[in-house]
């Protein structure tokens, strides 16, 4: 069988952040995420990972990641193997290493990179000690001592193959998403989230060149990383990107919102001497007004409604704006994370 | 390859009680598990499911079941996902939610039918609240919700594949299992069991038209829907079912026995207002002599003796009956679960 | 396709000790694990146990025998089950057995049998009970009743995997490693170690007519078996086997060095009439000085460094030892786990 060029054409990359791509790259995998959706629905074989072995290391729960990325190995005729910390001796930064419980991710990379062909991750939250940014220097320092792909499944600052399903669900509405007003705001949620999802969301939409509209309260703001790399993505792809701290600004006349809940930073170090995360809730309590209903949704241009799951409902979202199918993208979202992973493990471990 | 005619030909269906399904359809299953049986035992390569992925939610433990179906799908060319509840999060009733640690199960079903082939699902006391129903509740609102079949791995009402297993183990023995008086009976552990395996014992029994016998002691009726299920196969079938309370007057001239523990309903609810362990550990350690000995088989007509594992051995039977090959089917039916199994998922997700 | 005629040449065989088998036996696995490493980095496909599973066993955390033995079947084009105790019932010793949380191992043994192709089992440490010798039981009990191929993938006594991973690092370096001086020493861990390493070590060095000899402060004896069997290893392959009480007299002219801490047995039954695990800790606690340094490594002849993983850096080597390419074996070691797991695999479940 001859494989599609497309197989190894980024072999040995790392997938930790989707702005490390350009935006031609970036469309070069929504081009083959497309092409391996059409093949999944028509029950073509993609045995372009055939004898390969992807391991997935997974610090905290996963629903669409663990499956979307089990399944697609094995439809690529791969095998993934589930990792659980505690099956394993902790892959762990060398100043957090306790003896008997732990090993160092020098030494984890470098013998995983013997056995298999990828080393995916997912670290954010209590397994990164709430301390932010310390989860993606773990995927880093992955990165830097394996010698086989490694792939961000979402640590603490980005989730890049949410972004790449969410860019693949707006381009399928909007095939050409330039200057569509793209709303990725905060929404009200008791439990405590990452900064991944927005983060990769605004870094998203601004390399499409999209108007974005980052919303929330006072006190959840973005890293200034982040903020900086949207900026200059819309100096070289065009768009805008402006910061509102209010809800209903933000949906008027939008074309997508993303309403998603993230913790408010301040409470956290860096930004803070120690982990707060009462002080974080009590916080984001005052908040309880910014859910997604229908009222909010009639303000806008008929947008799509967005959320990368799992969304918690009566909280960050009402049930009949997430359940209304002619306009909530939340099943198309989760299903593209299975393709787009597809086409970069395609693409880098082929 | 050409796949034999059976593969697909239930596509699409639930499995979710042996009596959802008519005799003819069962028996076909069986046809199927025989041809897959031999084909495994002759080494003869079965790719029916090529490609195609099955996910299984295991609340509770398990040997058999996980690991029948594990390799019964890698026997078909596909591939099973093995998810504990906590490594996801927690798929759960619209009542039972908790922020951030379940996710509604009308989600996970549609997200998971994106990824894949067919659901599977083994949920039962501790896991199911030890409401009674409950956890079947749990299987029918992701057959609700699958477009893809979903199976029922072992619930607290239904333990259908194991069902298919035991009706397989009877016929290899009589291949006519009309009239043969076949025993189900309580039989004492200080545990606490669902009551899957008798209910599906007496629906399959008088299924085929055998002389059904159901022997407990006092407070452990099966559910009122299971007794009427019965006496309708019976009409529809033939055969007969009768309940008696004495273990003795039951084995008489048996040709099967069935001797199994489970728990008492009247300390659970929608019996009891609050679950009662206590009560009921209490109540069924009054009958410790319920159990299966050399005794009771002499009082048979050279019955066989039957058990879906695992046996509390010293409680619910001796060593010397479980472990005796002449006449134990103990393993054969731990074996036929692999192949009805392969049998019916060749038949929904074929 | 053909396949190599090693596949299947020791066809049933349990491996449970490396010096269960005969040195031409032992040679033979590190041809076909060369051959197998060969193709597997020209990415030939050896589909040699294609449909083929195995169950493994996990009663302990594993990084490299896990990912080696899971990834090595699936490149044989087989699949391998990762099973925790607590997902099935527990399978246990008759004397160990608790109600309704664990299952005879003669019945999970006789169960797997008929799903699948062979049984790897990992015990030793707490999940042995700390009583020496108990977890090496607890795979001999599988062995007896399974009617597929056992394999140890570490017990309390032996660790026949790394002992072949280890000899194949050796003769990659030393062709013929008669005669080489090999040590296999005690190293300081904080932690408790099984047996299991050094005596595997110092079995198959002496097989292969090295020059072996064993350091380790008194108290640190190994088994008076493994001892023997060493003795009379020499006695039938030439080489010698000695035993010191110093670390600096045995690293003086060595070839190769295998530092690695284990536990004083006096501390645990049968040589102790309870578990005393902070006695252990606290006689160990004095050979502090017994670690791998540059100093110890001079006095050889430039003698390669050899461990198993995970290496307790900084109390049984210095970084700057284990880390140093130019004589560390360290991850070659590792490499080879799976390869000669491959060629085991192969041979007996082929």
């Amino acid at each position: 069988m001859e494989f599609p060029r497309y197989v190894g054409s980024m072999r040995g990359r790392h997938f930790l952040n989707t702005n490390d791509f350009t935006r031609d790259e970036i469309e070069e995998v929504l081009r083959v995420a497309r092409d391996l959706r059409e093949k999944y629905r028509s029950r073509v074989p993609t045995p372009y990972l055939s004898g390969k072995t992807l391991f997935m290391l997974f610090y905290n729960r996963s629903l669409r990641t663990r499956n979307s990325f089990e399944a697609g190995m094995f439809q690529l005729a791969g095998h993934a193997h589930f990792l659980s910390p505690q099956d394993v001796y902790t892959p762990t930064l060398p100043e957090d290493m306790i003896p008997y419980q732990t090993e160092s991710i020098a030494d984890v990379a470098r013998v995983l990179s013997r056995y298999g062909d990828g080393i995916a991750i997912r670290i954010y939250g209590d397994a990164a000690k709430w301390h932010i940014g310390r989860g993606h220097r773990v995927i880093q320092e992955f990165a830097k001592w394996s010698s086989v792909p490694v792939l961000n499944m979402e640590d603490d600052l980005y989730h890049p193959f949410q972004a790449l399903a969410d860019i693949m669900a707006i381009s399928d509405v909007a095939p050409n998403p330039s200057g569509k007003k793209f709303v990725v705001s905060y929404a009200y949620s008791g439990g405590l989230k990452p900064l991944a999802v927005p983060q990769s969301c605004v870094l998203i939409g601004t390399m499409f060149g999209m108007d974005v509209v980052l919303a929330h309260p006072k006190g959840f703001e973005l890293e200034e990383g982040v903020m900086r790399a949207c900026r200059e993505n819309v100096a070289r792809y065009g768009g805008s990107f402006t910061v509102v701290n209010d809800l209903r600004t933000a949906f008027e006349g939008a074309d997508f919102v993303y309403p998603k809940a993230w913790s408010p930073r301040a409470f956290f170090p860096p930004y803070n001497n120690r982990v707060d995360k009462e002080g974080a809730v009590e916080y984001q309590n005052r908040f309880k007004d910014w859910i997604c209903n229908q009222d909010l949704m009639d303000l806008t241009n008929r947008a799509k409604y967005m959320h990368c799951g799992p969304a918690d409902r009566g909280q960050e979202v009402t049930d009949d704006v997430i359940d209304n199918m002619s306009y909530s993208l939340y099943f198309e979202q989760a299903e593209n994370r299975l393709h787009v992973q597809k086409a970069v493990m395609s693409m880098v471990m082929g």
